[in-house]
């Protein structure tokens, strides 16, 4: 195999497929990265089996031919030359040469044969949404998947798709994170969980560009997102996601306004008097017009009030500051809403057509 | 004691003092930056008893008095309050009151005057230079302090004052790295040598200005930097210092000037094949208007040419990759002259004027 490609284009490349490569494994040959240029195109792949990631390289092949070169050296090597042209030359005995300018490296690469190539996925139905709206709705969701393994599903989100709505969920035991998008077209329903780990690497590449838009897939058990000249398709988690709605209630007895950026600074100071080991709540204690924000640690307290715009009962309820803040910052808008019922029961924070909902559950303080 | 000040000029103070702060102390009480408000100017000082410093707080004395409050959470605290007003309120139980608009932190203080002072030393004699030469001096010499205690005088800097000459040299065993500044007037001769952390703590408080100045104090065992409202004492290590100049040699067999740049790069991708467990070389072999650099180790090679002007004899040489970039990024210049006599001496980087010296020994190759 020989081909020539810009350092910035093959740089690009991998930067792309590095995300589906694994940290460890007992295969030595998936801790590679696959050059394909057996065809017209160079296709550059990794595949950790959860997740995998395939995309072009824009290069010149001159000699057809196959090679899988560990990912962490040919990244490193990559990022250290100058922009200028690479040559990546692979001879029967998987030896490679990576030249570029007077710098010649020369390693030894694996048999392109034994890498496990990505599943093919039928490209018949599919959603497609903006890579941009995409991303946020993961940012603004994947906080509050589950860290621990012990519920699988939980580690997941819910994709649903709803006639010509898109929602993204995650919940934790502690808290249910709901963001939903309008389709451009009306789809087939769908409910499937994706791992957190394959939307938050997912999310990584998306661009920044409102007007860009991914392709969404689905198979049996796996999704595939295609986008640009690439395509990632990961693993479904296997089960029933949670009836999330049921859970979530419209009734309350106290709404009040807040500037959501005060109340991040708040809170952000009493997270001074949170350690590890004691998980001290914060105190909201709200009435009319104002609402005070208390803490109190071994370590010392703090007092702050806040204004607000109240409708309802007075009230005094206690969060973990840490899930308020994640909330609060997955929010664009200058001021939220935050419903309550009473002391013991979860307050939501939602806008008016619920396109994103919030719900967190209160601890017991004295 | 109750001071004012504002919460950007208490942040300026605490982020100067913060450096002589301990990490782990027996004295709970030396984990505290002291506020001492007892006379006209607000002092703030820090000090881990090889390192202290003293700024002045530019405030409002209220109330006189003195008080210890945990050098951590006062830093924390003030970086999380918005740009205002803060004022700080102890009582005779050392309960301390922060507050700024409507945030209030309480916190329990220390009794200042358990707090060791730092040394008081006499303004007598005194050398001055740039803050900004100061630190860049430091910067090209502090990377051949040793890392290792077991010689304690290597983890040191040599401070050496010779008429106008005001040189800093440190060594490793392996290198030696000399900066000679010249100075306004003629000065005392002097040889102390000073903590490496010190100089490496101080320089990170050096304003980037050329016309800046520090005096620097000397006194039996402690040297004194006084610059802006700051002063920074530190012990200075007992002992002799190496005869350095008798190291240096100016003869040489190969001299080659070498774009300083294209080295460095060639050697950073070098260093992709070095890895903590088996320290490879790089191998310099120079011959005509040529210096090739070589690496191999079980992960691959890399050879790379570079231009290069030589005049004596060719010459075959390795080196730890590592030093000979540490040598090449203290340098400032487009191009420098490296001097050889022969594959098994110490190859020396230096100026025509020897304004910095740079002496690295060889390593053994098959």
């Amino acid at each position: 195999m020989k081909i020539i490609c810009s350092r910035n284009e093959l740089m690009k490349s991998i930067n792309i497929v590095n995300k589906a490569v694994p940290v460890r494994t007992t295969m030595p040959v998936m801790e590679c990265i696959l050059i394909d240029a057996t065809s017209e195109k160079i296709r550059i792949t990794a595949n950790d089996m959860d997740l995998g990631i395939e995309t072009t390289l824009v290069g010149q092949i001159i000699e057809r031919g196959i090679i899988a070169i560990d990912a962490r050296m040919l990244s490193e090597i990559t990022r250290k030359l100058p922009e200028s042209e690479i040559t990546i030359e692979a001879d029967e005995n998987f030896l490679t040469t990576i030249s570029c300018e007077k710098a010649v490296f020369r390693i030894t690469g694996m048999d392109g044969d034994d890498f496990s190539r990505i599943p093919l996925i039928g490209r018949e139905e599919c959603v497609e949404i903006s890579q941009y709206l995409f991303r946020e709705m993961i940012r603004q969701t994947i906080f509050s998947i589950s860290q621990n393994d012990t519920n699988k599903i939980m580690t997941g989100e819910l994709l649903e798709i709803n006639a010509d709505a898109l929602r993204l969920i995650s919940l934790d035991g502690h808290r249910i994170s709901i963001r939903r998008s309008t389709l451009e077209q009306e789809s087939v329903s769908r409910r499937v969980i994706v791992p957190g780990k394959s939307l938050s690497e997912i999310s990584k590449i998306f661009s920044g560009n409102m007007e860009d838009m991914v392709q969404i897939y689905f198979e049996k058990n796996l999704i595939m997102f295609a986008f640009d000249e690439t395509i990632v398709v990961s693993r479904l988690i296997d089960g029933e996601y949670f009836n999330v709605d049921q859970m979530i209630s419209r009734d309350y007895e106290t709404m009040v306004t807040v500037n959501r950026r005060e109340m991040i600074d708040c809170i952000d100071r009493s997270l001074l008097f949170v350690r590890e080991e004691d998980k001290k709540p914060i105190i909201l204690n709200i009435g009319d017009g104002r609402m005070e924000i208390s803490i109190t640690s071994r370590m010392g307290s703090l007092n702050e009030d806040i204004p607000v715009e109240k409708s309802g009962k007075d009230i005094r309820i206690a969060f973990n500051p840490k899930f308020m803040m994640d909330a609060l910052r997955a929010i664009e808008d200058e001021n939220v809403d935050i419903y309550f019922v009473n002391g013991r029961t979860p307050c939501v924070i939602r806008d008016e057509g619920m396109s994103f909902v919030y719900l967190i559950l209160p601890v017991n303080f004295v």
